[in-house]
């Protein structure tokens, strides 16, 4: 062995060792779960400081960013979730969860804007709330994997308007553009929002500046946020995106885009007569649909 | 293929694409040093979520983990660096910045005690200030690789009093413990202190939790810091521990022991005669002597 072979492997064995260590340290931690995602996190954390041959420089320039996106988040920013969600951490979670519902409606990222305790509306009624857009008849039919309908299922949905903006957004106190409703017992359902548009994350923080760096854009495709949860179904926390929508081709910030998500808003001239009679003077609207099929919660 | 093998199939094709998806996102990077760290981050990151089946819920609490972190921390505070020192983070990234450095003095952690423009003190000066805890000499000598001496080193030097505590932990704004000396043209330097004990690292945030959860102690083996910097010369960033300290052999919470960081730290009794002549009344006190060895900054 040469004398820097010795060196080489010498280092690669200090390396290594400094890795078991942590790992054995972790040995008595009573929760075998607990046990074994901080074994996990220890291997590929120091694998990825080994590959890149992380300096100190670049340590503390990490040490700096979550503590800068610690600092910036609060009740109504939520800067970890939109790093997950640029690194396709969260679709990835979500990937290897829903390996055994291929039949279901596909699931998509929960994203930051989520509020609990959101308006009822009953069917048909109207989530929009005064926020800005174009008028958007919603319906579908919420169905379990063998094709029957659901009923009492609880359907959450939430959007940002058409300046990109979720009512959290403002400073305001605003409650518009989310609600929930419940299906029929033959499973339907349907509601107004505004048409979804394009709408960057928030990029004012550390996870823009990082975009940014990357030539990232923060855009996200258009999109629905839907949360579907009946008794003994699986949680279904999903989005529809917007056939056409020119974002879909750029790509969309956060990975969530999936196929069988993207359906046809058609557009609807003023004056053409809406689905439940609603009168919207001169404004256009347009309409969709979005079927659902929940998987059932394993036993 | 049966079924369950071609779903299984698909299903990691499914992963396998969304990682490559996150990848190529960042193709456009102009920094090409940047650009290796956010596609290796990806390539890990996701490979954990996928090893360990992360579910829904895991990453929920992996995101209040993050923001209780960031909440907690600020200038005196830092819950990150804690994380990324009881994950053994911080020392594997010391470890591969060194392997270079074979024939220097060993480096180790940097903490979260560190503050700039500490006092200086001349040479055989008193860095204490007041510190309670036994009374220590600690002298010894700068030099390269090569065996020559190194003058004009800056030396950092700071410690916790025999209570466990950095000043910056208390709220009174006292600057003890913390000093920095230059070493004379032949290298020497000499310093008082107080005999480094063992203590807790800060475990009352998410970090202590997490070190709870598994069982783990909070205790660092007792430790003396030192930074040391000459131009031309690496930073040397290291600790002196004290032999026969229990806490060596039970664990370091930081994974900061190295053998050759070891030091004897002798006892002398009360009334035995300084190295300076210092006065110390009925009080005992002891000496270490540690010398140390820069590598020359890599061209
Ligand atoms: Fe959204
Ligand atoms: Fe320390």
């Amino acid at each position: 062995m040469t004398a820097s072979a010795d060196q080489e492997a010498r280092q690669q064995r200090i390396e290594e060792l400094l890795t078991a260590e942590v790992v054995a340290s972790f040995a008595r931690t009573p929760d075998p779960r607990l046990k074994q995602l901080l074994e996990s996190l220890t291997r590929h954390l120091h694998a990825f400081i080994r590959d890149v041959r992380l300096t100190e420089e670049e340590w503390t320039r990490a040490i700096e960013f979550l503590t800068a996106a610690g600092h910036i988040t609060d009740d109504r920013r939520q800067e970890f979730i939109l790093l997950s969600d640029v690194l396709g951490a969260s679709m990835q979670t979500i990937a290897v969860n829903n390996e055994v519902h291929l039949d279901a409606t596909e699931a998509t990222v929960f994203g930051p804007f989520f509020v609990e305790q959101s308006p009822l509306v009953g069917n048909g009624g109207d989530i929009a709330a005064g926020a800005p857009g174009t008028p958007c008849w919603v319906e579908g039919t919420v169905r379990d994997t063998g094709g029957n309908p659901v009923g009492g299922a609880r359907i959450e949905v939430w959007e940002a308007d058409e300046d990109g903006f979720y009512d959290v957004q403002y400073t305001d106190d605003r409650v518009s553009g989310r609600g929930h409703l419940f299906s029929e017992p033959d499973g339907t359902f349907a509601f107004w929002g505004v048409t979804p548009t394009p709408y960057p994350i928030p990029h004012d923080g550390p996870v823009g500046a990082l975009l940014d760096a990357a030539h990232r854009s923060p855009m996200r495709a258009a999109h629905l946020h839907f949360m579907v949860s009946a008794d003994n179904y699986r949680t279904l926390v999903t989005h529809v995106f917007v056939e056409g929508d020119p974002q879909l081709e750029i790509g969309d910030s956060v990975f969530g885009v999936k196929e069988s998500l993207v359906k046809r808003f058609t557009g609807q001239p003023a004056g053409a007569p809406t689905p439940d009679g609603r009168a919207l003077g001169d404004k256009p609207w347009a309409r969709a649909r979005f079927d659902i099929v929940l998987a059932l919660r394993s036993a």
